[in-house]
């Protein structure tokens, strides 16, 4: 008789503890988490720690949690307020400081106090910040389908490619993350027949930036939104991209493979190749 | 003779510096650069430094924009691996080793040593989760322009409010940043009369979740897109957000006033109110 060995997997608990949305919190943390995969992490987010009774009542679920698990939480905390964060310190999870820990050296290097006020990052604070953002996000929107002269003038980069290579998902982080306005446009199979670039944004050769995917992987995409139809075969897929590379080539469009890099690489790529400005940080 | 005082505002360029997309030390990093509002800092991302040509580049960008600006750039770092991260520190910038700070004591406290791999965190590593992320922001945008009940029954969230209130943003930041997948019902005129449910979202009514927002910024918004329309105008505007709140008031749907609030702090706060489980951290 075989025994089979069993993979003992460690499992642990992780808090994301902020005084706001918890977001900076998460995104570190994640990343830092993501260097131990042998792990299985549990992640719960606790935002909005800002009272002595919040920060009591998120020290009870750490400690609780510990118990249950019969293993140390790990806590990712971005607590800005001092007595805030000498609450949670209390917990018997294992506290990873990521605000505090580079507040001081920061302050001594700067030489100014920093002003230890709460949740200055994803909050209100820069009322024009945020606004722009939802401009942006609106204009991405609005340009989606058929975008006018207009629009193209306006905006800061368009995208081209084929219908679901990825352009408004990536117009929309463009205007998300960095402030910007991304227009695209969906080259159509009379666009790619022609060789030339379509009128309406000829003139804006200058700000076109071309997606490419797989053609495999975007008739799987296709298959999904209109299954069996001629617009998902792996025949047209392959023949609308062969011409969309072509067109790309010839006119001299830089561009970049969608098919294995995330929205934020995808974004970021094109940020470092074209130079772009971005509007916020 | 009066002489103006003359305000010196210190000056520092920040380097986010990364292996990858540089998203994670640019959002730690500026969370805690909003804590020194006293200085204008200047932020500029280098991201993808992944062999030791790219960082030496950046090295001499560092040094370069210190003898330019008379002052210790500050950078921020996630470069995972060892030796690229030994390079940037030669540089004459104040370095914050966002990373390598926390991966030590988290190693000891796991007791696993870490991959050291480059940029997992906004890679393709987790193929799945992207695939959700792009499932969840199309369900938003074809969500957005009419839903069917076969939409409203598959959504995680059916945000509910009048026309340019906040939604649509708001779930495609619900759909981003959490893979939640968040419809939405946009109030018409006639449903705020009523003072019932619309039949289509009637039967979803414990996914509902209600967006308010000021008159007075409601009519600015709708003024910036129909000038001087009635759909712009104040009175409408208050009517619409009367009949709205009562509406919610009256069928108990939970609501958030965006005004005043990030769409950060909108998702955030519906996440923490309804208990909603995020898809992906």
């Amino acid at each position: 008789m075989i025994i089979q060995q069993r993979t003992v997997i460690q499992q642990r608990t992780v808090f994301y503890l902020s005084d706001r949305t918890g977001i900076t919190a998460e995104t570190l943390g994640h990343s830092l988490l993501t260097q131990f995969e042998q792990i299985a992490f549990q992640e719960i987010s606790i935002p909005f720690i800002d009272s002595p009774a919040k920060a009591r009542r998120a020290v009870e679920r750490i400690n609780q949690t510990a118990q249950e698990d019969g293993a140390t939480p790990i806590c990712f905390s971005t607590l800005v307020d001092t007595e805030l964060h000498a609450i949670v310190r209390q917990s018997k999870g294992f506290m990873v400081d990521l605000f505090g820990t580079f507040i001081g050296p920061l302050e001594e290097e700067l030489q100014v106090a920093s002003s230890h006020t709460v949740g200055r990052a994803h909050g209100m604070a820069d009322m024009q910040r945020y606004r722009l953002r939802i401009e942006a996000m609106n204009f991405a929107l609005d340009a989606d389908d058929g975008a006018s002269d207009k629009d193209y003038q306006r905006a800061d980069i368009i995208l081209v490619g084929v219908s679901r290579c990825g352009k408004t998902p990536t117009c929309l982080y463009l205007a998300l993350q960095f402030g910007l306005f991304a227009g695209n446009y969906p080259l159509l199979e009379e666009d790619l027949v022609s060789g030339d670039l379509p009128d309406i944004i000829a003139p804006y050769r200058q700000k076109l930036y071309g997606l490419l995917i797989d053609a495999e992987r975007l008739a799987q995409i296709r298959q999904e939104r209109r299954p069996d139809s001629s617009y998902a075969s792996p025949q047209r897929c392959q023949e609308e991209i062969r011409a969309c590379r072509q067109l790309f080539e010839e006119q001299a469009i830089p561009w970049i493979n969608t098919t294995t890099r995330s929205i934020e690489e995808i974004a970021a790529t094109i940020l470092v190749e074209t130079g772009l400005q971005r509007r916020l940080f």
